[in-house]
């Protein structure tokens, strides 16, 4: 029997475990496409207490305390922190096979030097602990980043934003750090919703322009896309229903548009339409740049209306959406392919069927343009687990190149959360070093060690084309 | 090697082992859904032969002989049952990887005290082993169920059942396994069908009372509901070929409702309408009593028109439908949470390709009213097998609490099916002793035990409130 | 740790090598459903060199091609054949995981003699190894199918193919091989197409008669079919987009089909309708003729029109598609069952999610016309690698007799194919060989033997009624 969680965790052969401890332990992190706050790295901030780590806004978390029967109260309410803390630990207990099991406890492994087993009774030694631990100067949002290895991240900024907190981070020569920003115009694509108009009077000024027409859309965003090259933007990011293909002409588009900013309401069909002609030209405007194209898509949010009126989104009530049509997502892709204006790709669904579909339409776009150049995402937030990543890593390697995968990101709100670089790294490893094991690939160190070191950092260095050094 | 279905049977590891026959083995069994006929209890049936107790209305088995291409005649027919038995035997020679192996195995093992394998060359021998002990009374229904450590079984019942037998079983002393009924209200949900308006005046008379409208059919199924929940019932069930969500007023309902008393036809949108309504409805009313609600949802049945027409329903010629659509499930069970009366849920889909958008749909309606208040349903019918358990347990692991899941049920219409508890609780003990073995989990044997009987048992006492004493 | 594909390759526990080395190693060869040039074969094809062998059509290859970087002109383009081969020895080093990487490895091994790795950094050395190996007349296109063991293939022929060399080859008393055409009639399916009009004056050509209306169609594909069952033709092969169930009839059928010839476009519901009743007279036809019934579906093809453009289909664009609705699947086949022409059916989709589907509905339609009747087929095209094939078997165990499946065969354009029917034997006998030594099949080797060569040759034997003895 394998001691719990030890230096070899999720190691299982001799060459998983060389593999892990020579080549991918020590490999930096590199973070692309994160949801951290950038005034929070540039003002260094502090936490008083474990429950504020852990629980202030983690709503992996809060889904499973819901789970056991815990009261909003003291999930998200008002009770006191030790009390939130406490019921916390007993959920845990519960919570055997599930991802948030080996993520708190590497982070308490990592960050606070606790290598026992929380629980309800453990609880109040570990609260004490942690507390304590959090006063060091060392668990300080920069400290943390930097104790981990990171050597680059990307959150996730709106067009409109100043990124005046990424400029006071470049500037600050006492973090060595790259945070840069990621384009992420949700906000423009959603023009269904009802801020949609007044989005654009915010997105207006910071372009400095008025938006009257679809025209003058596209025109503000190309303007702030040249600021947010300036700022060391590599990367956009959309979050999608599905990706959709609802082939319309710009005349159209522009229609649409002014229809909306008219009060009325669109049909979902003119909603598709418009989404496709703004997606085509947003992928263009990448295309242009050499910026990655993130598309994350398949979740159906806030699900629960009477809490969603109560906390808002992103609170632990959304879950995966099973309309995922292939055929609108590759027709998407051809349609950029077919005008030469098909950017640098990484799909990712949150619905875990679709990963072989994935795997065969992100081959019918590949090129010469990049190694690797349409990507299938890393397993995604309900499948960010053990069991989610072998079967995406599994999927790529039996349908694409497992080798050119450009890897990890935590898509986290936390500054503790790079222990899931590691962890991935561990599955990483244990799948390939299993298949040497097995005689299923030849154990050339050689090939080996560029395989691992290049999924674990290089190929993301190569991909996005981040200023960093090959490690 | 290990030897075929020893005591170890399944059990791959020490932990596995340590987990089962500790906590699991001797824990008593709840099957709270299954389709007993409580007549049959009632009158402590007993059996000719294996023949009759095997393949009288096991279509499970029916279906693989005809794969094996064995005649109706001795499938369903009227060949002697010695003659059935010997086709049944060699079509199991072929059935490799398939869970009807290991259920007659086990029952072999565990009923007829046979520990051989049962092939074409045996069959005379196990033929003639099993009839003779099929004529002790241990061998009758009470004592099958007695023997078998059940504590407590739900039947499936219709809302215009008297529960004559229910009644019966209740008042015999002899006789201590509870027999609760539950609420299967399929034909009222099946407006479409030609048998709605005919058995409205079957459940009237029961109900004591004419059903000439929608507001009297839910005053009938309401008096109807305080008459189960009389004998004890506890738990409703629905079968429906997906969870639907489509809108309506209670006065929409009613005119489809009337509508189609009229004689007049109704399109596939009006039953979807009432369909929706009437669930609503009937939510509405589980969750005042305090009744746990199971959808059971996506089986396409009776495809074979020829042999339906033979044979009718519930003949083996069933299958999977993969039109499950997860948003309709989010929705509907949203419409419930908002009016305050969502029940205690579980949810079954037999397509498994749905585990991970079920298992994130019943982490957006978990709340302090029950601990794991929306469960996901054990793996069901086509899945209910090694792998279809072990991908729903390690789904629910990874999605969920497992520890809080209500477990096993066996969903089977014979007296022999109990090992399949056996079965289940020999897999979930290797899954989790397997991660602990592996140092995913630490082996702290008061959580094991806890989870280990708590999945076995103990959960389905305290989520159903089955009046039982916890083990 | 094992050997990088030594002999017990992919052969985890004793049974399994027993298994594998005992009864599926020497079993000869059917391969029933393949791409081969029946002319390259009565002409002895020689090859120059292993470029053209190995990537002259090979769209497996060059999609990963592609994935690496690699520029077109080394793919399908008129770069040196010698800097083709680096191409594709620099890909093969990432492909880890990809079973292209066990093909090639089996290929140079079983062929070539070659046991060592191809690397960009052995790409020379094996260039020329195989180059000489290639200029001895074994390595010839007949030596290559004789050495391979195999006994029998299927090619895949249009209706309208005079099958001259099939006559060619048999004929010649110096090759034992037999060698039968397999009917394709994908080109009077899709009334969609452009070419169809056209391809009606071939067929009608071929049948001596002229084709004016949907009953000349039929009578000519009747004549035809006569044809090819002289020529031994024993199976017929589809490629769908999805299975579809659009029931209507003849009459109208016969009406969109003039509506076609008149020039018309017609609907997507007119040519579902269409196909429909063409399948259905298809299906017939077979059932007559006891000919099988191949239905392959769930492709979505040529998904990059420039590239389309410029190299024609099955050129390395396609994808899966997510459209494959299981009810019409079900009440397609239902529709051949009630009017008794359900002829011996396999299924393949594409889309590995329809595993589960698949398995019960094929449970639906088995009876005793034919031992496993209706068959789920081998894990096809980008499913046919070791874990695709072990789910498909796995599944097929769960929900069906695993002992009677008909197994393997390559679908490949390739002679050196072959050693992929090996690949899948390791596959199965380390699957079942798992099961007998983990105590969930008793290790009854008459039994056992029954099976292994049952799925490696028998099966197919008896299933097709092809004209040779059991092994």
């Amino acid at each position: 029997m394998k001691p719990f969680m030890d230096k070899d965790f999720l190691l299982d052969t001799p060459t998983a475990r060389e593999l892990f401890h020579e080549f991918a332990e020590k490999a930096p992190i590199i973070d692309y496409h994160c949801h951290i706050s950038p005034k929070e790295i540039a003002e260094n901030r502090s936490f008083d207490n474990i429950t504020q780590v852990w629980l202030g806004g983690d709503h992996y978390k809060w889904r499973q305390m819901r789970s056991n029967g815990v009261e909003e109260r003291c999930i998200t309410g008002d009770a006191p922190d030790r009390e939130k803390f406490q019921k916390w630990a007993e959920t845990l207990e519960m919570a055997i096979g599930n991802p948030l099991f080996h993520w708190s406890h590497l982070e308490l492994q990592r960050y606070f030097d606790y290598h026992g087993v929380l629980t309800g009774e453990t609880a109040e030694e570990v609260w004490n602990l942690c507390n304590e631990k959090l006063r060091s100067p060392d668990m300080r949002a920069r400290s943390l980043i930097e104790r981990s290895n990171v050597k680059l991240l990307c959150t996730t900024d709106d067009p409109a934003d100043d990124l005046h907190w990424h400029a006071v981070i470049r500037d600050d020569p006492t973090f060595s750090v790259l945070v840069l920003p990621a384009w992420r115009p949700d906000k423009v694509l959603h023009i269904e919703k009802a801020d949609f108009a007044p989005y654009l009077e915010t997105l207006g000024a910071a372009a400095g322009m008025e938006i009257k027409t679809y025209d003058d859309l596209k025109k503000a965003l190309q303007k702030r896309m040249d600021f947010f090259a300036e700022m060391g933007c590599l990367v956009s990011d959309h979050s999608l229903d599905y990706v959709m293909y609802a082939p319309a002409s710009e005349e159209e588009a522009a229609a649409i548009f002014r229809k909306k900013l008219s009060g009325e309401t669109l049909s979902m069909d003119e909603v598709r339409r418009y989404q496709t002609v703004f997606m085509q030209f947003a992928a263009g405007e990448y295309h242009k740049r050499g910026w990655v194209m993130q598309l994350h898509y398949a979740p159906k949010r806030d699900n629960n209306t009477r809490m969603y009126e109560k906390l808002g989104p992103d609170t632990g009530f959304d879950c995966i959406s099973t309309y995922t049509p292939s055929a609108e997502l590759a027709d998407f892709l051809d349609s950029l392919e077919r005008t030469g204006t098909l950017p640098k790709t990484i799909l990712y669904s949150l619905n875990p069927a679709d990963d072989a579909a994935i795997g065969t339409i992100i081959g019918c776009f590949q090129n010469s343009d990049a190694i690797g150049k349409i990507q299938q995402g890393s397993a995604w937030w309900f499948n960010d687990n053990k069991v989610g990543m072998t079967n995406q890593l599994t999927s790529l390697g039996n349908l694409g190149l497992l080798g050119n995968f450009v890897g990890m990101l935590t898509d986290s709100r936390s500054f503790l959360s790079y222990p899931r670089h590691e962890y991935f790294r561990r599955i990483f490893c244990n799948l390939i070093g299993g298949w040497v094991e097995n005689g299923e690939f030849p154990k050339d160190m050689r090939l080996l060690q560029k395989i691992v070191k290049g999924v674990s950092y290089n190929n993301a260095v190569r991909y996005f084309h981040f200023p960093l050094a090959a490690y």
